[in-house]
């Protein structure tokens, strides 16, 4: 079949809104209808070049839901008109990782989807004149149509709206499964949160409800004291209006230092701040920012010995075919808010766009819909 | 009262063994007479000028046992003639930090102890002449007899031998509560040590008592093979007899990578090595090593975005009051080896001659039995 999508011919260059062909499902593979994605930092970073791992031709995009057109053989777990959510961490249940507790990277698709192929090491995707299109993160949300495996598709209810849902695909579960999955966070913490983008909003509001008692944002962006005022931040700090060091600053702040905090930014700097602002003694502190190529994270070992801890996480320790659905409830039940984080709505013809609002800083998320 | 004591009278100096002058125990306080006390590292990185915050003249030694003689007014959980391990890590049961499960930094006395002080802010020992001289990590076992604060003494059975518990003081503690209190190793878990000295060794043994599968060794010396798996180390590692990357071959060794890891040497380089070869998606790293003053750890915070988590302990994350009359109760029953471990033992008058067999590496532990 023909498909349009947005295409990323070259590491630095504007997508490309085009038809290409999509081949359909081989056996484990699902076909879906995209009817929204997010645009993700992530996406920019491989758009931009700075990803050295990124590969062109592709279809970009990660951050989508849509609705099953067609199954291919063996597929039991979704059938036409299923309403899902591409993973870009699928979820076998069945590898060493799936049944360890500890852990949400199913490791069964790896290789492949880190080529950009499915995982009979084949692509689906192909330009009008056959030249192979390669897949991104095992999802390319910005094609209308896409083919995923079974095992990549967290099916959810069919009354939730796709151009907010699709949101959950990355921001909001990587957000807010950092602070239930990832840090544990419990009812009357302390936690600071840096970097009050579609992430950090989203940690901020994953606090909110953990029951944090105190939930500090840090942004050098004034505008988004509001922004994180509205999603249950207490105290705002902007690092360059402060006396002295932030560090100093934070743990005063927190009377002994944050229970926990989550960087969100991808600046090794400042998650060096981050870990040095927990609390001595038994403060966790989160990576969820992607730092550039090569750069390194450092302190002094005693921050250690005294008792904090330095974790990572990826898609917020999120199991996507248990996890993702649940939040779609939460979604829908009121528990957590997306519509206000979704700023503005594009056509897939306006998807550049949409990088440009990201660079400005105008946009927290911008979806196109289909 | 006047007692003998190994003074440290100058940085880098050798210890001189003299007579000193000791004031009874004030309100809280206890006198102790010392029956052993081991060598440790930490006495020998303050003795030799290389810690930054060491002061001087003092009285180094910190891994006693020992007799109570007298009790100052208000001790109520100690009287004289009961058998004592001082704490360097004291548990008062009241303060911010002994309330919180998840640490067992007592921070009650933690300033004055700091500067060599009793917690009220003087120094019960001093020179013949009149000068005062410091405490030591609120210890000072290298005095036959000596006043600690009545939280900063464990008391334990009366049948357990002074000359081998004083190593549950520190080394002992350390590396077993390392294992089960900040790992938490679970039964057939795989674990990576590094360095095999009186910290490593007792991690060894916390591997085996927690049911480990696999337990590494990792050190330089090939002679410390023998004692690694005199304690229940499975396999070992010599990184300078091995073809390419230690990382590598670690992962390779373990099937993917360790569940848990330990730095038991205090080099940076090895912290991260340590960090590294943890199994993705879950291995956990320990720092338990005293890094040289200013010295930092880096990675790359993939290492920790895909779910390494890096961690750090201070006396095995022990609770001493609680903690440690258990361990001697699990040495007295066999549950863990430490005979073997004291493998000198010496007059005070040749305390000198330990620190010279802890740097020829003749030694695991040497003990000063008074």
């Amino acid at each position: 079949m023909r498909t349009r999508a947005a295409v990323a011919f070259e590491a630095g260059r504007p997508l490309e809104v085009t038809e290409v062909n999509l081949e359909g499902p081989k056996a484990g593979e699902v076909l879906v209808e995209i009817k929204a994605t997010g645009l993700c930092h992530t996406d920019e970073f491989t758009r931009s070049g700075a990803d050295p791992e990124g590969a062109f031709p592709a279809i970009l995009g990660h951050e989508g839901a849509g609705v099953v057109l067609e199954v291919g053989p063996g597929v039991t777990s979704l059938e036409p008109g299923d309403h899902v959510i591409p993973l870009y961490t699928p979820e076998c249940r069945e590898c060493e990782y799936c049944l360890n507790p500890k852990t949400n990277l199913c490791q069964s698709i790896r290789s492949t989807q880190g080529q950009g192929l499915m995982p009979d090491g084949t692509s689906r995707f192909s330009t009008l004149d056959g030249k192979p299109i390669l897949h991104y993160m095992g999802c390319s949300t910005f094609a209308n149509h896409t083919v995923l495996p079974e095992i990549a598709l967290a099916k959810v209810r069919k009354d939730a709206p796709f151009d907010k849902i699709c949101y959950i695909g990355c921001g909001v579960t990587t957000g807010i499964g950092a602070v239930i999955n990832t840090a544990k966070v419990e009812i009357g913490s302390r936690c600071v949160v840096f970097g009050l983008g579609g992430i950090g909003l989203n940690v901020i509001q994953g606090c909110r409800l953990a029951g944090a008692n105190q939930i500090i944002g840090v942004d050098l962006n004034n505008d988004r004291k509001a922004w994180g005022e509205r999603f249950g931040m207490t105290d705002f700090v902007n690092p360059s209006e402060i006396e002295g060091d932030l560090v100093g600053h934070l743990v005063e702040l927190t009377g002994g230092g944050a229970d926990y905090s989550f960087e969100c930014i991808g600046n090794v700097n400042v998650m060096r701040a981050a870990l040095e602002c927990a609390h001595k003694g038994w403060g966790e502190s989160i990576i969820i920012g992607v730092a550039p190529a090569g750069a390194e994270i450092s302190t002094r070992p005693f921050q250690l010995v005294t008792g904090r801890t330095w974790k990572g996480t990826a898609f917020g320790g999120a199991r996507g075919r248990t996890d993702v659905p649940k939040i779609v409830d939460w979604y829908m039940q009121g528990k957590i808010e997306i519509d206000p984080m979704i700023t503005h709505t594009l056509s897939l013809d306006e998807i550049n766009k949409g990088f440009d609002l990201m660079h400005e800083g105008a946009s927290i998320r911008a979806v196109v819909v289909y």
